[in-house]
């Protein structure tokens, strides 16, 4: 199979990782996917893992004349749908950075071009599914861990430091909620699997260090389905001083117990056991891997389609309750 | 000074502990509060610390004929304001049981009843403030541990239980939202100093096990002045099985760290150390001792009159955004 990569801003190491056990797709090509976005981190990252892309001037001569059968999409946010689109409407397969769209038109776009392609595949890099606590906790929780759940809360957290120009603009950047939050919303309905009914959320770019429209604190109150409930909180407020990048968590309280994922370990306190248990996590699997082995022997990928739009759809519905300060339907 | 105690089902407890290092207290009568209310366990914790109060039979007769200094009010919810104001208006100082008031109407009325006594005292037992992980936070916090505050989360989750019938209608109870949850709200405006602007909020009464209208879990998001936002996790959902009956907690994000109060802990991140810190606690101190000295000695308590106020004005706002599913303003 033959791969194109476009763009070199998110996270193309979810591609590069996956590749290590895929030695049935070829890098075929890259090109960068936004005006002035610079590949040479990626190219140079190709070059040391043995592939040798040919360097397209562009995404469009990429998808045209190296005709791949996947493309991943990693630039500017804003240029995500679009180029996915442009990707679906020649029959090609898209795993694409979060989020999948930054306006609910492109996101509109981007669902028609996906249904009328008629069985191409997409899947929006939602990695940290894949990281072992999030994977653990999510088959713990699927198993009955916790009964009914009723109430979650989860948490991104991050160092600000020092931002490109494309963040500092909501054009290109989208909001925090959708960038850094994204990930949070879409552990609420992949945990729960209940539907969103209404969100409230507030975002403020107050103490930004110079970092124009960007949001540096955001909340988000979402009420889904079943009367379940679930806040999400982001920020770019952790130290530089902590001792990683991210603080990602979420707890998730149920009818028969309470699990929680924090600093990388999965607790939980049900019938089963007196007190508190960590659980012992599986391994790690590859979010690009499983999105190919899905076309390739038709296993499927954690992360549906339908998943990718709906988590973006309820990002940038937080977005527009968080702008205008209020309660937004589904 | 001479003391009476009406009620016995909030925290008497906070009064007997505080009268061990008050000899100049008196507990001189006792009363039930509410119609229905036994007043058993009072009458024998405080024979079993030394004490002999007159049984009085109903709380208008203790406050006539015992002519106490001092009130301690802990009956059903829905009497707190109703007495607070009786006893307000003898011009007698009150120690009450939070919520204050389970309506805003009740509300209004004990407010009224406070400015018009001229400088009688009251405090709401907001007794967590003095948990010494709490106290601890909050002192680090006021000393600029955090910088400028940004985002607050706090959680209180309680086990279930076996609850009495007044728990089980909202007309007594009040809801989950005041009962369990004021203590976060109180401390969500406590350690961030800001006005409440907005809240929205839901709550579920599914899965509460035959207990009636009473709310197994809730969620509260505020928005305050400065562009702060706060969000509140309420459950009753912590198992059995948990080592404590409570997990209390709350996380502070600002512009030069993070603070989190969790298992008893205070942990801070911020530019002093790298990584992690655990403060060490300060000693307890006694609230309703820190009441009385407010009276005697003029030093300020630290749960005033008007915060007892306006956190009550908080969780009945919550609790009317959660029942008709609405942003409610301040």
């Amino acid at each position: 199979m033959k791969l194109g990569i476009i763009g070199s801003t998110g996270h193309i190491n979810y591609v590069m990782d996956g590749l290590r056990e895929l030695p049935e797709v070829r890098l075929v090509g890259v090109s960068a996917g936004s005006n002035g976005e610079s590949i040479e981190k990626l190219t140079a990252r190709a070059v040391q893992e043995g592939h040798s892309p040919i360097v397209y001037a562009n995404y469009i001569e990429l998808l045209e004349q190296a005709k791949p059968d996947i493309v991943a999409v990693a630039c500017y946010f804003n240029d995500h749908a679009k180029i996915a689109s442009e990707a679906l409407r020649r029959g090609i397969h898209v795993f694409v950075e979060k989020p999948v769209a930054t306006t609910l038109d492109d996101l509109a776009m981007l669902r028609e071009a996906y249904e009328r392609s008629g069985g191409t595949q997409l899947a929006a890099m939602f990695g940290i599914r894949y990281n072992p606590a999030f994977y653990t906790a999510w088959h713990a929780v699927k198993a009955g861990a916790v009964g009914q759940i009723r109430l979650l809360h989860a948490q991104k957290s991050y160092r600000l430091g020092s931002r490109a120009e494309h963040f500092k603009r909501r054009e290109t950047y989208g909001g925090t909620i959708p960038w850094v939050g994204s990930h949070a919303i879409d552990w609420v309905q992949w945990f729960s699997g209940e539907r969103f009914e209404t969100v409230y959320a507030s975002h403020s770019t107050l103490y930004n260090q110079g970092n124009g429209e960007l949001e540096t604190s955001a909340q988000c109150h979402f009420t889904m389905s079943g009367e379940v409930s679930a806040s999400v909180s982001i920020d770019y407020l952790r130290p530089a001083q902590a001792s990683t990048h991210g603080d990602d968590r979420i707890r998730i309280a149920g009818t028969e117990g309470v699990l929680e994922v924090r600093d990388q370990k999965v607790l939980l306190i049900n019938g089963k056991e007196n007190g508190e248990q960590e659980l012992p996590l599986l391994p790690k699997v590859e979010i690009f891997a499983d999105f190919v082995r899905q076309i390739t022997d038709g296993t499927a990928c954690l992360v549906s389609a339908e998943e990718s739009f709906y988590v973006t759809e309820a990002c940038l519905k937080a977005v527009i309750a968080a702008d205008e300060k209020r309660v937004v339907k589904f």
